[in-house]
């Protein structure tokens, strides 16, 4: 397809399988010109023949962003492409802020947001409904906002009986924030409060442990891990075989 | 297909455009052979010959979730079908009540949660990325939960500095609520916190205001509208032509 004007597609890859992609996404990436994102990303994108494809690092996102619109700017189809959701804790915020302290020409682009399935969205569809009521998300990365600001939300997200996705619980660097966090959600929630450790979901070595907030051990917790903590109302609901089903009553508990 | 063993599918369709729906979701709801959930998400299913559609009204859920569950045990292969993420204040979380107090078997049936785009996903999409950093999500209804628990969440949200998505901020009922919500940001937020009235997204009557705190009028706001409130850190870009972006930075403010 060739146009005379350039488009920038933010694009959600969901996590992992394909089968999470939305229409609007697939569309998307067989239009696209150039694909740009973070390598592991890159590679989820069919190769097609003449589509440009760059991949970068993972700490380079501003610099990708400004790639992007510069590409979009002129002329270029280009879709950065982001795992889950870009509008939450990835790629979106990135371009637009890029877009804010970049070249005044680059608000007038043609810049489209395609949503996809976060993490959190996934690792609830595998356990049933636990989002199914009230709920916050938190990424506890604090490489760009201090602690005590995570902190306070963490605090916050526990005495309002919110269930609380954790996003960036971990990374190889600051394997401590997720202990961090759990000290705080401890001094603060019942034991029995149900926990959810969801590594992986959507890929070949997805695993999930349901267990309680006094057993929960926070070491099993690495970069690739979603963590949801349950409300009030939070219920497991035991099997025969296989897992058992986690979901938040619509009802005050 | 045929099958000896039912299974039971809970479909995200997304906010309206076909385009949001997930390949997992198409071929859920082609496989198919009873589609159960609100008349106007049924209507949205492409119509198969063979395929039995059970059309209720919204103020039933649970029965709806009865009906799909017996269907399943009876060996039927059936898709609940629900706006949106069916995880996310949809059809998910009754299902799994429904499971919880119903037949001792339902619990070993074959159901697989198949997410959705949310109205909120697709509403920043169009925006930027306003959820672009912390965030919680607070349905207004008090059909099931008391005013007063809505209103100490609210105020943790605000106090917390989180970004704040509002479902069911308004029914024909208690056009009120959102009119008691917003009293309460009001104590607690600046007056230039950016606002967000987002109004059928994804269908052909959609329509988004970009307003702040002190100017936003609740009145405004019915049952079909997405409310986002923004943190310190969301932002507001001005553009030539159409409507502003908005993003929530990363970095603290």
């Amino acid at each position: 397809m060739t146009t005379s004007h350039g488009r920038l597609y933010i694009v959600g890859l969901g996590p992992g399988d394909a089968g999470f992609l939305t229409h609007d996404a697939s569309a998307a990436l067989e239009e696209a010109q150039d694909v740009i994102g973070y390598a592991p990303y890159v590679a989820r994108v069919p190769a097609r023949p003449g589509q440009t494809r760059l991949a970068s690092d993972n700490r380079v996102e501003i610099d990708r962003a400004r790639e992007a619109l510069s590409r979009a700017a002129a002329g270029r189809i280009v879709a950065v492409v982001s795992g889950g959701d870009p509008g939450v804790f990835a790629m979106a915020s990135a371009v637009f802020e890029a877009v804010e302290l970049g070249e005044p020409t680059w608000r007038d682009l043609d810049i489209r947001v395609l949503p996809g399935i976060s993490a959190m969205q996934a690792a609830a569809a595998r356990l049933g409904a636990p989002l199914g009521h009230d709920f916050c998300v938190i990424s506890l990365s604090d490489n760009l906002k201090p602690w005590d600001a995570i902190a306070a939300r963490l605090g916050h997200a526990a005495r309002g009986d919110f269930v609380i996705a954790l996003y960036n619980p971990a990374s190889r660097a600051r394997p401590q924030r997720i202990h961090h966090a759990f000290a705080i959600l401890r001094e603060l929630l019942a034991p029995e409060t149900v926990v959810v450790f969801a590594k992986s979901v959507g890929r070949a070595e997805e695993n999930i442990l349901v267990t309680q907030l006094a057993a929960a051990d926070p070491s099993q917790v690495d970069m690739s891990t979603l963590v949801i903590v349950g409300a009030r109302g939070t219920r497991v609901i035991a099997r025969t075989a296989g897992k058992p089903f986690v979901y938040t009553s619509r009802k005050a508990p």
